[in-house]
């Protein structure tokens, strides 16, 4: 039984709370039944169990680290991890079966990543990483393009990457500067600096597959004029021999967390010897990679849930079997000390992290499989599952980075002391969860998306939708005379939250996007600010 | 000018918010005056941006490490810090003259740690140890162990520790076993083991002077049993030659922040050799114990605030540096961007951390303040400052450590995924600070300590008190319209706040404390559960 989540739980939440069953009745997923679906998932804790939970620890005090000439030395367990995973499907799982893949659904595919992520959260990063290229290739590549690269990927021998972030430019990807140059061989020459590539040129794989935003030269200012390319470390000629492709790995950052994940800088064209190869239609390229960062961002809302599970499941077990103190009302203090689970306030720490954690994994399957409805579904409830998707992706991102962290402070707390050494894995999930309200957009810029775009989308359809969905479950549950309290206090924190979102919206919608003057007035007026 | 405080802030905080020239009235400190005082914390300045600030990332780089036979290697720079302060009185400043002190005042002492903690917060730990236990000699101690110990703790040869903490005890000090036998040679033998010890047994102080709670053989169980046993590395013979104690460091925890600091397990007489002598009387080791505890919780809040104000600083000046992004109005994406200062959110996120920082570092000066009145003014105005301080105590210990760590958060989002990297400091400061909620006591501890104890001390005087003084600072602030609503504000959620404490302490009064059985129930019925 895995000690990093809860088998139990996961199987309530697929067979009771998200009935996955109901998925098996389209005809994309009609070949899989929940017998499958479970042993699938049980294959993947055996794996996490056995390969990746045994070097966390020891991943992150070998970090991953540049060799000083283009290449990043990770733990040599990852390539047997890498490869593994690659034979029991666990990176081309959710393709359709056209493309090599199991057609999984998502709410399976990520339950097993979710195994990986809870046990040894850097190294599910390469994983998704790959499999979210791959993807992004079958999704608008050509057909050469798809027998080129992807079942390279999904044999674990080629690492696919997404190539965004530039160092002047950060998360406004309007600045990339990047170029492709056009040549009339069929590839563009590329030149440009990409940072924080995570799984960038490391020693566990043989290529890489870098889905790199670029600027066409002579393109549109702004994000209409950003196209996407296929930039291989190692590029395939027609005889299928493999050459250096002119992509330099110029460093890896070093981290607070997820060590054993490479986080490279990557530069393109150096020797001005680089092709890039355009996915897709030229200035679409933001377009296209949002199939990707959109994935992204439902997986990172998933890890920091996975790594807070991790962090909850050792807090508990510690509560456990750790003697500790009496309760209050024991005078004696010869009788032995109780157990501190029977502590007030351990309790109140375990029911927080409790509520936080299985709150946060039940959004991240129900994101799950509002994905797979999108593509097993058709027409009005295929549209309802997509706006329900767009809103709810912003949320389990920013919901479960922040409230993970909270709650994997409170399994801190419960080891006391020991729970900030290197003694016990509760500070290395406090460490690593910081990341997650970082990557594929911060919370501040999840916030703009979520008020900038997907509560306006639509006239607001997706946020009612979402609403009607929350009113429902509410009056469900009203005629429980337990959850009943749960369900009024939701009501009236939903209208609150609605009245909020139409009020701010009311002002986007003016293009009154300026309402910090007086904010900014005081910081820049007062000298003594800094 | 420092950058990991704000000088000019510490000016406004000292000389018109806590108008530390009040404490020049009074005979104790009538040798000193503003000027004085600006100075020396100018001179801590200078120390702090020389000697402390440039080793911090590179102190938590070589982590102070146990060498495998009874000893902790520490960074070289440590030896000479610990040298340069005892040389400037950082260490023994705040004692009176006839104990060979400067007799400042801690609003001057720790506004001086103050920079220390905001420059390297694990180095001033092994300064602040030193000096409270130099202290707590001097408070309890005969004639001829304050001769024996304290000048030369205050010269830097000689590290204080206190060593309450045990494996099997934890914050349970009611349950430690270390047991000191009476001889009748003026020591008692000493055997037990300690962990956590903070600044015990490194390689830059020649002899360490651990301050240890032991039960005396045949003491009343609990915690009426516990005595207070000053317990040196090496103890001076009638010569003054220094002979080894049998007190063995049997390693050093390593630790997700803070890593420049040791924390030992020390071993008591393993070769029945240890002697241990009585400070005080014995069974009243646990009271005396908290004069230093009580400094140190203090202390702990104070640094939290510290190190959060660091993060502060380092995410203003990148946010003043760093242009990123356009405001939501500008659509043109040709025109550069801004400085990152100007976006909403950023905003947001420094007036946050500016909040919780300032109000955190002044909660700590007026600790201090209090405990300098204590220690100056008579009769009434003593008592009256006792109780607040009592009461302020765990406050300041929780609010700084808890909301500090939230501060810090904010300051790696400001700097986006750099804040993660060891490139930027700001990581650090995140990492350090989580220990700040452990330390003397966890957040859980402190409020036991704050309902249990402080609440209803003196039939709620304290309480009383603290709630008198909140009302007349609010009714100041209501004759100016800008503070008149946050007075308001204040003054309801003060109410509303004492409201839930009589409404707590009433149960405590009658005993009832055990009102946490239906989580206890739910814990234990469901097997789920873990």
């Amino acid at each position: 039984m895995a000690r990093f989540t809860n088998m139990n739980h996961l199987r309530f939440l697929l067979f009771t709370v998200h009935h996955i069953e109901e998925l098996f009745t389209y005809s994309r997923f009609a070949h899989l039944d929940k017998e499958q679906a479970w042993m699938i998932i049980e294959s993947a804790e055996l794996f996490a169990e056995q390969e990746l939970f045994p070097f966390f620890k020891e991943m992150d005090e070998t970090p991953a680290k540049y060799d000083g000439k283009g290449g990043v030395t990770t733990h040599p367990q990852l390539k047997k991890i890498i490869q593994f995973a690659a034979e029991q499907h666990w990176i081309g799982g959710s393709a359709s079966f056209e493309n090599g893949g199991l057609q999984l659904p998502e709410m399976i595919f990520n339950t097993g990543h979710h195994l990986f992520q809870a046990a040894n959260n850097g190294v599910q990063g390469y994983l998704g990483l790959s499999s979210g290229a791959a993807g992004l290739i079958t999704s608008f590549g050509s057909n050469e393009q798809i027998a080129t690269y992807v079942p390279k990927i999904f044999s674990g021998e080629w690492q696919g990457t997404m190539a965004l972030t530039e160092p002047q430019a950060g998360s406004s990807l309007t600045n990339i500067i990047t170029t492709a140059y056009p040549t009339n061989k069929g590839y563009y020459s590329i030149k440009g600096q990409k940072i924080f590539i995570s799984g960038g040129q490391h020693d566990a794989c043989n290529n890489f597959v870098h889905l790199t935003l670029a600027r066409i030269e002579g393109a549109p200012a702004g994000i209409k004029g950003i196209s996407l390319f296929i930039i291989p470390k190692f590029r395939p000629d027609a005889e299928g021999n493999l050459i250096y492709n002119d992509v330099y790995c110029a460093g890896d950052f070093q981290k607070m967390g997820q060590r054993g994940y490479s986080t490279t800088h990557l530069s393109f064209g150096d020797n001005n010897d680089c092709h890039g190869f355009l996915l897709g239609e030229q200035h679409k390229g933001l377009g296209y990679m949002f199939q990707m960062m959109n994935g992204a961002r439902i997986s990172v809302g998933q890890c920091a849930a996975s790594v807070a599970m991790a962090a909850y499941q050792a807090s508990v077990q510690y509560a456990m079997e750790r003697p500790q103190g009496r309760l209050p009302n024991e005078k004696d203090p010869t009788n032995p000390p109780i157990l501190i689970i029977h502590h007030a306030d351990v309790q109140r720490m375990l029911l927080t992290q409790k509520a936080i954690v299985e709150g946060a994994l039940s959004l991240a399957m129900e994101c799950n499989r509002l994905y797979d409805l999108t593509h097993a579904s058709e027409n009005e409830e295929r549209d309802t599952c997509f706006l329900l998707l767009e809103i709810l992706t912003p949320i389990v991102k920013t919901y479960s980075s922040e409230q993970g962290t909270r709650s994997a402070a409170l399994a801190i707390q419960i080891l006391g002391g020991y729970g900030f050494t290197t003694d016990f894995p509760v500070q290395q999930h406090y460490r690593d969860l910081k990341i997650m309200s970082l990557y594929e957009g911060t919370t501040g810029i999840q916030s703009v998306d979520l008020l900038g775009r997907k509560v306006i989308m639509n006239n607001g359809k997706a946020l009612r939708l979402l609403g009607q969905t929350i009113q429902d479950t509410c009056e469900k549950a009203s005629v429980n005379p337990i959850l009943l309290p749960y369900a009024l206090t939701l009501t009236t924190e939903w209208k609150r939250l609605e009245n909020v979102l139409w009020h701010l919206s009311k002002y986007l919608l003016n293009g009154d996007t300026a309402r910090t003057w007086p904010m900014q007035a005081y910081l820049w007026k007062w000298p003594d600010i800094s």
